[in-house]
């Protein structure tokens, strides 16, 4: 059944307002699945999208979203072929899904899927590279509406392809859960499964948006000793606190450079340090920061700008290394759903990272919120 | 007592030819050990030394050499306190040394000790800061000769502090096993430590030299299913081949990206690459060569102009990783009488790599067999 009048968030040019529109979602097709969205949230990505920063990466009108503001949506209807799950499931999207088959799935060091892992280029389904969403012009005519990174949250209805789809436990308190769709899983599994940070350890992250503050948290539930945070805004110092930050380090505060500060506090570089910025300078010092011989770097940031690794092959001979990380290193299927578990036991305390709560329509007023750093996440309902 | 009659080779300014010296060798002092070196061979590394490639590196009157181009050497005498060793012992000479007792000895990830760890800019001794070298010059004065790389191997007495000498099986094919002081361990080290190969997977080679060649066999060793060789020089194929070398590619053919090349005959590309070459866009090649999710590379050659790594953070982001290696990631002490055991088992042959031999004097000879690509080594009687 065709959903003709799903109230969807399309933004129709970069950096324009988003307007809410009256949409079509057509059912789903073999191996998709329609979600009725309860939560969404916004994170740094979607603004990246939506001022349409990379030019390649442009598609509009299209609808934004990728994280589960609120925690759970339920799905709506199934399409042939897809069995496990069924109508009213509790359900998270995931914009780096996992088919569970193809040779990247099967490979035990990668969690993306060689078809449904994230792909900014994407913007059509796989299976007849088509779009779900449509609207009816003023001329009568159907003009589609692009999909955006396996989900397009900011609406009622969305379809995805059922590899991007994570059935939870119908228990999991939903409001919490949808962080999991991105921010609180990237920044635990960089913790967990990227860094694999060691009880006793020293960690240094640079910036504390919801995604360094998850790298905190999994860093504190993993025993780790120290954790160093470096931010330019010393609002974010007491969620910081909360989450497990031991140290603070203010870049604008005088004095040396950042590492040789870091490097003199953890006699000589701390274990691990994530840098969640997206700066390449940031980069650097975080690399610099840790410590000669086993010091390792995890990217989170999204480096936009076409500037190269600001490091020297050489310096990768004092055996610090440097890692890219994509949605903590989790394979979404067969991963969250324990990592749900794991959040309902108290190990990461989701709520920590929900500091506005406002309905669906005032979308464009917590875009406002995250531009202007105020919040870090904003559930929209 | 001192060796005052010591038959050297000294480099007097960059480039310059070597020169045969009766060299004054001061005895051990506390934690050092006086060697007679039985065997010398060269690597790039000392060929870029003697040109003086990095200036800041320079240091004239030296004696260069790090490597055992013959296999074993006899400890001549042993300063105050080493107790690993006594006078008539086979030992080989590390440039890494290992004290195992620093913080980054006892650590397990890293083979760099904090002070005997490889370093470029060193030209004394710990202990006092003086050489153990001199030349009495025509006005009577003593003039110091540096020492190189905590080695020095190209003199018939050399002094090393103790944690850069390795005690090995008296039983140990003296020959072969001069190669464990530099290139069979950086190349085989690399592939077992470093990269950790693993049955059946895909390796691609840049730059078949002896560490090139010593990666191969490592890979081989470990199953590798299929070892790509690049390299230039078609003479170089056949010391490929009986290393386990299964497909040669020569960047100089027309056709394709070398990377294109690569992942087109192994399904999207390789799971491990070494770069051997010292060239920022051979380094390139080598990552893009990788395949995405799971892809690994190892630098392993020395990168001496200031270019910063070819690569984009983002590229880090599809799970390919690249990492830098010293001495194959070896602790000296502790596991190179280990991997002497490895070779005299067989596992790696080590006659393949010595193409040339020549008495000590023809030392400019051998130098130019290497400039011109004609050796792997020549051993120096």
């Amino acid at each position: 059944m065709v959903v003709d009048r799903d109230e969807a968030s399309v933004v129709w040019g970069p950096g324009e307002p988003f307007v809410m529109e009256q949409v079509q979602v057509d059912p789903p097709q073999k191996l998709e699945v329609r979600v009725k969205i309860l939560f969404t949230s916004i994170c740094h990505t979607d603004l990246s999208f939506w001022k349409g920063e990379n030019e390649a990466q442009r598609a509009f009108p299209r609808i934004l979203g990728h994280e589960a503001a609120g925690w759970s949506r339920i799905v709506e209807s199934v399409g042939e072929g897809v069995t496990d799950m069924k109508e009213g499931d509790h359900v998270i999207p995931i914009f780096n899904g996992e088919c569970g088959d193809c040779k990247s799935c099967r490979h035990g060091k990668t969690n993306i899927c060689s078809s449904f892992g994230v792909n900014p280029m994407k913007t059509v389904m796989n299976n007849d590279g088509r779009t779900r969403f449509s609207v009816i012009t003023e001329e009568g005519d159907k003009k589609p509406i692009y999909h955006f990174l396996n989900t397009s949250t900011f609406s009622e209805y969305t379809v995805l392809e059922s590899a991007c789809v994570v059935k939870i436990d119908s228990e999991a308190p939903l409001k919490q859960m949808t962080l999991l769709s991105c921010g609180a899983s990237t920044g635990v599994g960089a913790a967990w499964n990227i860094a694999d940070v060691q009880p006793g350890s020293t960690v240094a992250i640079f910036g504390l948006g919801a995604i360094g503050l998850a790298v905190a948290a999994g860093a504190r539930a993993r025993g780790a000793s120290k954790i160093i945070g470096v931010e330019m805004n010393p609002n974010k110092f007491i969620k910081g606190t909360s989450n497990g930050i031991t140290d603070f380090i203010n870049p604008r505060d005088p004095g040396k450079p950042l590492h040789e500060r870091i490097r003199e506090i953890t006699e000589g570089g701390v274990d691990y340090s994530f840098e969640c910025v997206g700066n390449s300078d940031v980069l650097r010092e975080a690399f610099l920061s840790t410590h000669e011989g086993w010091g390792f770097t995890v990217i989170l940031g999204i480096h936009a700008t076409p500037k190269m690794l600001p490091l020297h092959p050489m310096e990768l001979f004092d055996g610090r290394g440097i890692i890219g990380s994509v949605f903590g290193g989790l394979k979404g299927k067969s991963q969250l759903p324990h990592f749900a578990k794991e959040c309902m036991r108290g190990v990461v305390n989701l709520d920590e990272f929900i500091t506005h709560e406002l309905p669906f329509e005032k979308i464009n007023d917590a875009f406002q919120l995250l531009v202007q750093g105020q919040s870090l996440r904003c559930i929209l309902h």
